[in-house]
């Protein structure tokens, strides 16, 4: 997450919309995703707006528009670079558990999961966006990346808990994806609300810290489908 | 769901832009709140827009927001009201459970969902929707209309689960809430994009069918709360 680096390096790259050579459409594909991905860990995944990241880079929303269909492909796009950045660190610290255990395997999820708040963002919008002015090669391609990434995982679960089976571990990455979503936009509320939410004990249960409440729960259900 | 009723019913209101009456006032927004309701029912939450909405009850969109803040604050009073409608079944369903177990209680609440796919659609986007564009004393009064909610669910079901200690309870909660926001949006795509998933085996996973999986994964995961 550097923008300086990202704002300076456009003047390096061509004018966008002289963009025509392969290398060049990528170079300005990458800067478009580097400010959206920027803006996003910034300001969070739903503000980033096509004119912020149009601004940001010094061109027109048309001529960025002819870079990614839609509003809602650019988010796609993140969510599977995410994908791709915590699922081999993931298996990584999963397979160098001493001694794995329900706890253990949830607390790395938890943990890896805590560190990429950007990556949490995306995970509330993705179900949403798939279903709105994505096309059926974005959706495809999406899907292709990000379930290579699950069938990984799991395998890399199912080594470390034996005892568990294929839909035990697809349910534990349901859970996952769905909770790191929801978990991280409640425990990290902005500062207003949070507030709000601490100064009026009637609302204690909107306190959530994120990692333990998601280690808790994933924990939880990994001891209950260990035992099937 | 009365598409015909909220319509038809306008022209029994008074003109909206004049309804400064609290009694006139409250028939406006709700008649605001059914055509946000029929919308959503029909297209998405996330494609009902505040145009949308003021098109079909006659009222123009800068009258409109005088009794909504924001395209926001709208969905989150439907959500209350989702809340406020699936509690009351929910606990009259798992009192009649004659042998409550952690397999029929994670049914009733799998069951009860199923039935209620508008809610789950608000499910999803209310956690980003408490960050956008709402004021602190809409997201109070949201959040204390929920809680009590959830707090009654959390008794009915620790009656019925008496293993189930509070943090399992509000765990089961929790899962639920994420998991049917996320599921429902997975499990039932456009027909084009259902149509992908089917077309390609290697899609295999994108093919969810709601109530079972979610019962599947709220029984593991009660399964594992009751041995505490």
């Amino acid at each position: 997450m550097c923008n300086v680096v990202a704002i300076s390096s456009m003047s390096m790259v061509p004018r966008f919309q002289r963009a025509r050579s392969p290398a060049a459409r990528e170079a300005a594909e990458e800067a478009i995703l580097d400010a959206a991905r920027d803006l996003a860990a910034e300001r969070r995944v739903r503000s980033v707006t096509l004119t912020a990241v149009a601004e940001m880079i010094g061109m027109h929303k048309s001529a960025l528009l002819r870079y990614f269909e839609t509003r809602e492909g650019d988010p796609l796009l993140l969510t599977r670079e995410g994908w791709q950045e915590w699922s081999p660190q993931l298996q990584h610290d999963l397979r160098s558990l001493r001694k794995p255990t329900p706890a253990s395997v949830a607390r790395v999820f938890a943990r890896t999961l805590a560190a990429r708040g950007l990556f949490c963002d995306l995970l509330a919008h993705t179900p949403l966006n798939l279903e709105r002015n994505v096309s059926l090669d974005a959706i495809r391609e999406f899907k292709l990346a990000t379930h290579a990434e699950v069938e990984a995982i799991i395998e890399v679960v199912r080594e470390m808990l034996p005892i568990l089976n294929e839909d035990g571990a697809l349910d534990l990455i349901s859970a996952t994806t769905a909770l790191a979503g929801s978990l991280w936009q409640i425990a990290t509320p902005g500062p207003e609300v949070a507030a709000l939410y601490r100064s009026d004990p009637r609302l204690a249960l909107a306190v959530v810290d994120f990692e333990p409440r998601l280690a808790r729960i994933l924990t939880r259900l990994l001891e209950g489908s260990a035992r099937r």
